[in-house]
């Protein structure tokens, strides 16, 4: 059904590369093998690379710390675009004031906190304070108590007409040592967008708005068009069919959620096409 | 766009009327005032009835109890068809042995272990019983851990091929003392099928099988029709629509989940049409 | 995943058979092989049996007759229990009067003139008889003009707030000589009810109605358990699902909807877990 | 629960407009009244505009003839963004080589030819040509035969692993002098997609392309911010979520999709919150 190209053939016909993170540069092994090699061949080459994923419980800070720790120092702060500050664009665009409660961590709030907002968790909402909430904002589906805070998340979203934004569209991430996984945020919002009844605004791929953002800060510096643009990831139902949309080529790596004996039944079932598939983003 | 009838010239037309519990016999106030003389003109008319309810969360002898220390006593055990009891009957009939894992309330377990089969609750399934696991049954929002056993549940049916039964397919339940309402556990259970990708099995209103077991049973003793059979609720989507594909006819009273002021529009929203609406279930 | 059961050895256990139609007794090629032998075998054996089928494009008698000219007299007319009769009994029991509007062949018409309400292509309502129009069926898919009369459909369903019923669930059906499929009444009445925004009531498997009406002619005659009835069905979906949960034991056969080198994966990707698996229900 | 502003205090307060074009600019009795003024206004103050249309039908050269025809000579083919050209885009980017099947009009396949693609009508597919198919567009309601074509998508689908786009996402439009509406080609896209079960790519609001279209040739010219943009829609799933979650400002408009008396209800209900709600987007 598919050919499996080198990667180094693919990556050598584009001038900039998009990466997705989980899956692609590390699991939960650590690094994927030979992903430091890779981000050489690109600053030897003078190629551009962007890292776009739909995480939003760090800041691009701490992420870039996280590859730093395990030896990627490639990938730094200004290279990392998370759906979370895409979330913190769209709260500076569209809520002046007021409270905006989430569901995450802390750390996943510095993205409200941020666009000078009170951030509050959900669990911190009451009575008294209710009425000043002006958005409610699904960050991570940790930090919380899963009972108490996601049955007062949809009380809040009865009583209040609010947008809700959800910053993570991911239903579900894999759970160390295990083929285990854990409900994502994004599962989560399904089940309370379907309970409440209410349109939810979501940020992250298969979402465009990434894919812009860092098409945006490369336009500022030179001219590109989307034919020099390939994205690399491990989701056919967000990087691939994402980055397809937006214009750009794609390639599926076989190394996170696509495994190599599932590859070619799920291109076909899902129709969503790759322009090729890559054993890993290993030069 | 609807006429509103008395109660007591609808079911005068009857021979057995069958009850939703929540919002037509009872809310979170008590019983609805009157329902006690609903009940004793059944008696004195020679009306046979049924309460038919979405609730696995306790025994049909809990239930009846529950009446009883309200002043009800004209509900006893006998008279109660819970979809806990349809999800025990499809155990019986459909598995043999091993462990029924459930998300429930100890309580709830009643319907498996009344099968003759190993209750254990979600949160007690590991590595050393899971291949044991023969079903799970998904019973009540309260008595686990929503995070570990929502998660963990998620996880055992990725592992096992099994089924699994949702034994009340509401998606919210009211909850005392202000407009509020908590997820029930059918609500929950939509997130997880739609996370495994698997089909569950659904037991409850509007599915027919609850009033099924009512008319076998009344069958068992005399003679009768569809016609002469009047259910009794406050819910479009699962009392009224489920009454109506079985053939019997409905009448929506206004003291539970749908308002005087929203009927009308639910009824043409939805096209779910009562045969008649009443304010209650009042004579 | 599956052991491939020999079905003389499957259908030896029970008293009762229930068989879908498509797929296990017939396929474009006409019968299927050996199907004749089958039914000499049950009535040999003194097993009874019923075609449980989504079909309402055409009256029990006339399904009888189809299978007559291909040589297999076993199947007649009581034998068949059609979603097209489940309707048939709806209308009876909730529609009084004024029209009912079909979309249909004019064949399938027959279940509704049979209740003695005036049946109306949905083409012949207009805006003088629309207030008489009392319920909508959706029976099949062809009979009529698709761009026309789906969207007089929905205009109807705008206009009136009467049930609109569907008389077969299937979303596609094989067409001859080909891999390819056409799109069946059901798969268009979905699309009517999003876009309508209404709650259809639907008929046919994998609702239990079928079931029961076939469980209660056999004990209309004698006493039987669900232990002792089989049903045999190619499509997880319909046919398996159907029967597990109304509590009968199922086989799946791979002469149909499910090919062999899919069902181990069918199975483990829906988690609906037939009893047995058969290549055919052939003796 | 909202309030009624001005529309020309409301626009005041912004140097860039976009307007949704049915029923905002024109309704099936021609153009809203007042509605040319408003364009007198915007040049005369040197404010910006854009018509950005979920329409596919025809070119932006025949939808500004359209307008010129009404009296409405301020909107030209430069100023409308249609879906149909985000479609367009993503051929050009993606789509090689190879035929374009389609389902609309002759008019709407001016979109594909514009790529130097081969365009063929669905019911021109056939065995001879089906493996050059390299995507499927669907454009229209209109300019096919909807029982022979629609079946025949489905099949060129299972057939061929491909890419299918949708170019209007739109479910049903208005249909002239009554109130009754026709499926539009968004919600044909809806049934045929469940019914392959693979994932279209669809253009059109709510999703962002047309807007970043828009801002893009605006920010050819100077520099603007989000916040100096206005969006003004009658419909709150498409226009209102679109533009708020670009990070725009918007205007709901009850010239349209939304009634005056409907307004309040389905902003609470759906939690889709314009910034303002004007009658119309008349001066």
């Amino acid at each position: 059904m598919y050919t499996l190209d080198k990667f180094s053939t693919v990556v050598e016909q584009y001038k900039v590369v998009f990466f997705d993170a989980f899956g692609v540069l590390k699991s939960y092994n650590g690094l994927i093998p030979g992903i430091i090699e890779t981000f050489e061949y690109l600053k030897a080459t003078d190629r551009e690379y962007y890292i776009v994923t739909n995480d939003a419980s760090r800041s691009p800070m701490q992420l870039a710390e996280a590859y730093h720790r395990l030896g990627l120092h490639a990938v730094d702060q200004e290279r990392i675009i998370s759906s979370g500050m895409i979330a913190k664009e769209y709260l500076d665009l569209k809520v002046n004031d007021g409270i905006v409660a989430y569901l995450g961590t802390e750390d996943s709030a510095h993205y409200i906190e941020r666009s000078g907002l009170q951030a509050l968790p959900v669990g911190a909402i009451n009575d008294n304070n209710i009425d000043q909430v002006n958005a409610v904002v699904l960050l991570d589906d940790e930090g919380f108590d899963w009972f108490n805070d996601i049955n007062r998340t949809v009380n809040i979203l009865r009583q209040r007409t609010i947008p809700a934004i959800v910053a993570n569209t991911d239903n579900i991430y894999p759970v160390s040592g295990s083929n285990n996984v854990s409900i994502a945020i994004g599962g989560i919002a399904k089940m309370i967008e379907s309970i409440v009844g209410k349109k939810f605004i979501r940020f992250g791929k298969p979402d465009s708005q990434m894919f812009m953002f860092a098409y945006d800060q490369i336009r500022a510096r030179r001219s590109i068009s989307k034919k020099e643009i390939l994205m690399v990831g491990d989701t056919l139902h967000t990087d691939i069919i994402g980055g397809n949309k937006f214009g750009i080529d794609t390639v599926l790596v076989l190394s996170g959620n696509t495994r190599p004996g599932d590859a070619a039944t799920r291109i076909s079932s899902t129709g969503i096409v790759p322009t090729y598939v890559c054993q890993e983003a290993v030069i």
